[in-house]
């Protein structure tokens, strides 16, 4: 079979450090001085630069192997940078410089080519592991919340023909290790050998390499969407309205019935454009952690036995089918999530367009004030997305109306399905 | 820090088959006996069962990682599966017994409780790593395809709410690696070695246990939505139309006017629904696979690059830009996309509607016949995509017009950035 040309080369299984006490450029994690912190090298082009356990690009990495392995890219390659830097400049913020308040992203991670530019000078290949550009969206819906009324075309951020101007980011995960494991409260060797051994053993240098403190987990990021002037949303004198959105790729995209996630997520990007057009400024977080975080296989498995059990689809026993299958309710792990909003500096959310009590306990505990909880619209909410709600309304969900009792949770029932 | 109950235990950092001599269950992978194949066991609640590299859930596996270092998972939880099986039968198909014809799934994935139930008899913990649901969906583009008359309502696949009955299924990624390898036209040995390195160092089992041969990747999987009856897939007199889509959240989700992605989509779905409707089934097929497998970071310098290159963006540069940050244009491996559509049982689609010369290539080689090719509708598309679509029409993709010269490359122009 053809190979692409290859020398014979030692395979090391295990990294170690340097036994000639050769230092790659450590980093040292929350130093507000980006030559301080140093650069995260990722990359694979010269093997001793690196200082992380794993590589870029979350999950792709592996179709990057695939692309090398057929010949098809150089290992080698290096990304050519050129007209690709934010097109905004969002930061540094005071809380780039707290290595507790961010734990789970770089902070420097879009303007590397800016404030790294000696290390490249060096010969690091330093790759950005966030990119800022802008964008026209055009969502059916919005064009409805026009013609309703609820929005107003302002020819700036909405236009007339129903674009919406907005600036984007997205971002892939870097795990501050020690800072993990203290958000999640245990011990940096146990989160290390339990990444290890409950991946099934992916990166053993979890366990060896002590000395390397971050890592670039395989897991899918999360995109910003920000509606308005970024300064506003630093602005204290201006208001600010925020979303953050877990994929739910069934209904973000197909429009299923049975949750409230698109719906609400069309919501927070109309409350987003409003607040926009008082002067203030939007923020839409979407977080690739699809089905809780459980993957879908596991959510469609939790759908069949949801409709399935004795009764059928009720309010009453939506959490348990998904902790039967899963062994727990929820693996987000909101703890995490308020990174993205420190990057973007915020302080304060007057509008919180969401009824999680994680995701509020997650923010307001990180030190960001919330002013307002703002519920989806009951107009909004799909017929058999009803026990869903009344669900979560009942574990503690923000709600401005009745907390379901046990009886209304029993009687809230699902589309009734014919096998 | 408080820590779950844990005795101490010896850290093994890389597997090796057992000194003993004991065997695990073999998988033969491509037997059409169940039996015989034998169940993938990628869980971690009888280390001495595993019979695969790496561990279910795709990139999920990190959260749930996460969730048993911060104790709220036991380590030993097993799923109650009850409920779960798939609310179809699909297959088996002489397909599942050929191991060149599916290589990245696992065809059993979906009816393990049913046809592993010896195994389960004997205390094996095996994982569907398929699941087979029922939903309803709405979309607003097929509510207005209704009130422009482009779709007829009939009450049972397509409601006068608009609700579209589908039947849908996720699917996590089973690579069996000697047959990924063939596929990529590489020997297992570089292919091992590749995905081990360039991964910065992900499951030293790569390369140390080729005794395994079944890789459970950390990568999105996809998601199959089938309109109509399931058997009307695989009666070759009855018509079948089929999408392929990759994953475009900017677009799915957002409606991002630089691509077609979403509105492809969407008519994709359409012709699925005029297809049942005519007593035939659609399948789309929607492939984690963001920014052609490079990921949105990249996509987002690239949209950047393409932006502010000299003479702004256009069609002539399309392609290069991309290659010039990610030393490739594309890494999503079509090769391995017609598994799915074999798993489905399909040997021939009237009407593919998708443009991708790749696609189509990779699905006839694969042996399925494709009658009918069907464009994007030309007022589809967003005026700010036509330097995708033009770039892609000179490349290959297929078009009922005219192929595009150098001079119209050069002139179709996007929208000019003010920075």
């Amino acid at each position: 079979m053809a190979e692409p040309s290859s020398r014979p080369r030692h395979i090391v299984l295990t990294s170690h450090p340097s036994p000639h006490g050769a230092q790659t450029q450590p980093i040292r994690w929350g130093s507000l001085d980006p030559l301080q912190r140093g650069p995260v090298v990722g990359t694979l082009t010269n093997p001793a630069h690196r200082n992380v356990i794993g590589t870029h690009a979350g999950a792709y990495a592996l179709y990057r192997a695939l692309a090398v392995a057929s010949g098809s890219l150089q290992p080698d390659h290096r990304a050519d940078l050129t007209n690709t830097a934010p097109v905004v400049s969002i930061g540094p913020y005071a809380s780039w410089g707290d290595a507790d308040r961010i734990v789970s992203l770089d902070p420097w991670g879009a303007i590397v080519g800016e404030v790294f530019a000696p290390f490249y000078a060096q010969g690091y290949d330093i790759r950005p592991t966030i990119a800022i550009t802008r964008a026209h969206i055009n969502m059916p819906e919005l064009q409805e919340a026009v013609s309703k009324g609820r929005l107003q075309v302002d020819g700036r951020i909405l236009k007339d023909n129903g674009d919406l101007v907005v600036t984007k980011a997205a971002i892939e995960p870097v795990w501050y290790l020690p800072g993990i494991a203290k958000r999640l409260q245990v011990s940096e060797s146990l989160l290390r050998r339990t990444l290890f051994e409950q991946t099934g053993g992916m990166f053993p240098e979890l366990v060896t390499r002590s000395d390397l403190s971050v890592f670039l987990p395989p897991i899918g990021g999360q995109t910003v969407y920000i509606v308005g002037q970024v300064a506003a949303i630093t602005d204290p004198a201006l208001p600010l309205a925020v979303r953050v959105h877990d994929e739910c790729n069934g209904s973000d995209v197909f429009g299923s019935d049975i949750c409230t996630c698109r719906p609400y997520l069309v919501h927070g990007i109309e409350e987003c454009i409003r607040t926009a057009q008082a002067g203030g400024a939007g923020v839409i977080v979407y977080l690739r952690k699809e089905g809780r975080a459980l993957g879908e296989v596991t959510k469609f498995l939790v759908y069949n036995a949801r409709k399935r059990q004795e009764g059928g689809d009720r309010a009453d026993a939506y959490f348990a089918r998904t902790e039967c299958v899963a062994g727990v309710q929820d693996m987000r792990f909101q703890e995490l999530m308020p990174d993205v909003l420190h990057w973007l500096g915020i302080t304060r959310i007057d509008r919180l367009i969401s009824m999680s009590d994680l995701k509020y306990r997650a923010i307001t505990s990180s030190g960001i004030e919330v002013i307002q909880r703002v519920p989806i619209p009951e107009d909004l909410i799909p017929a058999d997305a009803r026990v869903e709600i009344e669900a979560k309304k009942a574990a503690g969900y923000y709600t401005e109306g009745e907390v379901p009792d046990a009886e209304r949770l029993a009687q809230t029932q699902g589309r009734a399905w014919v096998e």
